[in-house]
């Protein structure tokens, strides 16, 4: 196994409120994506929603996943206006929140 | 906005009960990064533990990551008797899980 040297990825699982509107949700995710321009050490960005069949998704729809070299990268980005402002639309639309950072070691046999 | 053909990302956030001891959770992940040898469907495999700094992870450890190429691998994973019996070991390890799969939209402006 290998770990690839300093790289972070930042994990969300959300679950939006049921009163929040497809179209506000829409707007949610571009406001996310958008934030790859905005931030410096946001390297990438994809997103997805739950296609599952375990049903061991417990009740999270939705799949965020950003890419920085650091964790010292991830602490900017947490504290850069852009990510505060989005954060601040963003979390209260949510039911149900995981945010979770790991240095991801790929597997090579 | 750019939807990966078929990609799917399996992924599995984990908190191991506080009784499993330490050589027993490396032994689950080696065996979990020994299916992509067994499975042929799983393509890749990446994991780590939580560094993130937001106190947002909701008590999850760990964050395994593995790649297919169709939801009907997936399916052809889940199914397959070397994920069965890892499975079987795995899951009753845990405190807490969720896994969720999702088709990758990644972002390029």
């Amino acid at each position: 196994m290998e770990e690839a040297k300093g790289l972070v990825k930042h994990v969300l699982l959300a679950k939006f409120k049921d009163d929040i509107p497809q179209e506000k949700i829409v707007e949610l995710i571009t406001g996310y994506a958008k934030l790859v321009n905005l931030i410096e050490p946001m390297k990438a960005f994809q997103w997805g929603t739950d296609v599952s069949a375990e049903n061991l998704h417990q009740g999270f729809t939705h799949v965020f996943e950003s890419t920085f070299e650091s964790v010292e990268g991830v602490a900017e980005y947490v504290a850069h206006p852009a990510h505060v402002e989005f954060s601040n639309l963003m979390l209260p639309a949510l039911d149900k929140v995981v945010i979770i950072d790991y240095k991801p070691t790929f597997v090579k046999f």
